[in-house]
């Protein structure tokens, strides 16, 4: 697990309480959680979706762009474009440490770009493939956990096979990561979230990035999909950067390893922003060249309302800051709350994140289906037990993934009090018998 | 092939005159090239791209939506609602005749769409298959020709074989087509333009398009990919209606064969319009629960800057009004020159389309592409010859696609007397001998 926060030492652990002890902690949880459910609440941490206040930071895109023509002269309006528009590559190019001709701008949606490269993966195979990943009797992909769960729904709906690595504090577990690619072939890639991973937080240090660029691998075509979702969305005045995959797959000889996908979704609009991926200049021809079979250009004219909006990579960089306004107290209310419930109580761990959209909660093994459904019923909706795993399986049944960024501040608060008295609950059932 | 305009009986069929009436116009058209080439043009006939002033037409959606709601109460800026904003849907809903629970909107690329409907097929199959088409030993699709080159360049792109059969002018050949679907079982489906035809103009009659819904198929999961992108883009006041394909596949008890396809790529912008998907509910459904597996969710302010910009079905149809000021005196100037030029000599048959965005010119046998070759040659750039054609294949060499949308008037008439040109040329190399 990631950096965990439990250092109250005031409350007597649960687990070291008298059978007596624990009867009556039962019946004050049974009794708190019974005031919570008459309070009949409607609240809802599933999902990491921006609050409406960060949305209407970037409402000046309502009006934008105002105008046709990018900076080259080109008509954002017209067909053509593959790459997307150059003024907002060039933006997110040096965000991301690329030149231009490394990177591509399409649509709303880095998932679905990522699908279409599994698409082209499968069919046709990538830059480095013998065959398409369709013609090799088996594909596998490893899947750091916990982890995205459109990420493993996605893999899931190719037929591709998922294998389970942890998910530290510094990144995946690479050496684990190492010893399985290195002797089986049908391990084709790995997802991760390299920064502020969904849901742990966890931040992918330089070094195990490294090891991932340069172990050695059965496939020669082993992908890693490189899902820098939050790349920019830090919570606190520390703006860890992202290791730079793209260099250091390079650097190791292995310069088509990684497909690196970033989006606005969580900087402009969820629904309306611009998906990029980055690698290669191989393998952005290659993503170019079978997206060009199929379509004629992205939606140029976002690009440059975009592009106007923005005006340059630091005006990203201070856009970023106007959100963490708006989400930092949110991610501290959450440290507040758990804290103060379930400091010392020795029945859950969470991570304390420095950026991105989620906290990561352990609860007892064996109760967070439990503790979700708790929740259900008393009106608080969270994301279902286990959906951090492939298959939506948690062999622990422990993990919980929390989403405070949506409602408001005040909501966060009563919602995680509400989370707490259903653990408590979930907590005190288990170790009552 | 299609509605033909060759009725000038005044000049000589060339076919008609003496060996030394060839060489002397051999040496006339000889003389006419050489006086185009010099002129060191640069017009460009080649695609169906909207015109400047036709995107200018649209120029408010670059300051549209103003607000982020929609009348439903929705923020489209946030993740979610898979199926695409409710108003636009409901606008063309009306337009395409279908439910809005029929229909959905999408990205600016409609051919997008169906590189995503093939892929599901292809991984999973559809409403009515027994299996992924992938798992079949071998896919074929009939692709009326002339037709349109991203067509078939897709279909190529998945390993999908290609067989024709010709288009009239009222369609599609059904009774070719009903042959062979009704005993090859690996045919899995057919391309249609069904109103104005890329690049024939044809207009799919409801009895062909009866036909095609009510034949019997031994494929069970027989599909049109009903591509009506020139539904609304009439070129005259007569507005002709689009067969009702998804009322006549339900009436025929064959409801799930017809997946609709348009888009307002030539309505408001080529580059940043919507696309649409319409069928049968449950291939709604079918569409929109495999797209979910890897997608969030549409650019709904996308779809609301639309319908603002439309305020309803008739605004729809008033915009087409306003287009259709730009292009028919284009189509009336490509007519002008075909018939002055070529009219009465047999070397050319052409289309006379009331709606879309070309002319389909045959020229005599042989002899497209050395007129597509002539015409680079004097700085009017042609679609290749053949790319109506499955690998870009014209079994007669005739074929040639002219797109008179982009250039403004003046370029059309100068780019279609060079054509003109080019066409006597060959045609007197190729009867000289």
């Amino acid at each position: 697990m990631v950096a965990v926060t439990d250092q109250s030492t005031h409350p007597q652990p649960l687990a070291d309480r008298s059978p007596a002890e624990l009867d009556t902690f039962l019946a004050e949880q049974r009794s708190a959680y019974e005031a919570l459910a008459a309070r009949g609440l409607t609240l809802d941490l599933t999902r990491g979706k921006p609050a409406t206040e960060q949305l209407d930071l970037a409402d000046r895109l309502l009006q934008l762009p105002g105008r046709a023509t990018d900076s080259s002269g080109a008509d954002t309006r017209n067909y053509g474009g593959l790459h997307g528009g150059a003024d907002l590559r060039a933006i997110f190019g040096e965000l991301l440490g690329v030149p231009t001709n490394q990177i591509v701008a399409q649509g709303n949606s880095s998932l679905m770009m990522m699908r279409e490269v599994l698409s082209y993966l499968w069919l046709k195979g990538g830059v480095t493939s013998e065959r398409p990943w369709a013609a090799e009797e088996r594909v596998t992909f490893i899947c750091p956990v916990p982890g995205y769960d459109r990420h493993f729904t996605l893999t899931d709906w190719f037929g591709i096979e998922m294998v389970t690595v942890p998910m530290h504090a510094d990144g995946p577990d690479a050496d684990a990561i190492a010893e399985l690619v290195a002797t089986d072939a049908s391990i084709k890639g790995m997802w991760l979230v390299p920064t502020y991973a969904n849901p742990t937080g966890s931040v992918t240090s330089t070094e195990v990035a490294r090891k991932l660029a340069s172990m050695p691998t059965a496939a020669p075509d082993f992908t890693i999909m490189w899902d820098n979702a939050y790349a920019w969305h830090h919570l606190t005045a520390t703006e860890t950067p992202s290791a730079d995959i793209i260099g250091l797959c390079a650097e190791a000889g292995n310069p088509h390893r990684a497909v690196v996908f970033a989006s606005t979704s969580k900087i402009t609009y969820a629904g309306a922003g611009v998906g990029f991926l980055a690698g290669s200049s191989e393998t952005v021809d290659w993503y170019v060249d079978h997206l060009g079979q199929g379509a004629i250009g992205p939606d140029k004219v976002n690009h440059l309302r975009h592009a106007e909006f923005f005006g340059s990579a630091q005006g990203v960089r201070d856009h970023m800051a106007r959100h963490r306004e708006v989400l930092a107290p949110k991610f501290a209310a959450v440290q507040e709350v758990l804290t103060g419930r379930l400091g010392g109580l020795g029945v859950a761990e969470w991570s304390e994140p420095a950026g991105g959209y989620f906290v990561n909660l352990d609860v007892l093994d064996g109760t967070a289906s439990r503790v979700v459904q708790l929740a259900k019923e008393a009106g608080i909706a969270l994301t279902p037990a286990g959906s951090s795993f492939p298959h939506r399986d948690d062999p622990r049944d422990r993990n919980i993934r929390l989403a405070p960024s949506f409602p408001v501040l005040d909501e966060v608060t009563e919602a995680m009090e509400a989370v707490a008295t259903c653990v408590l609950l979930a907590a005190a059932e288990k170790l009552h018998g």
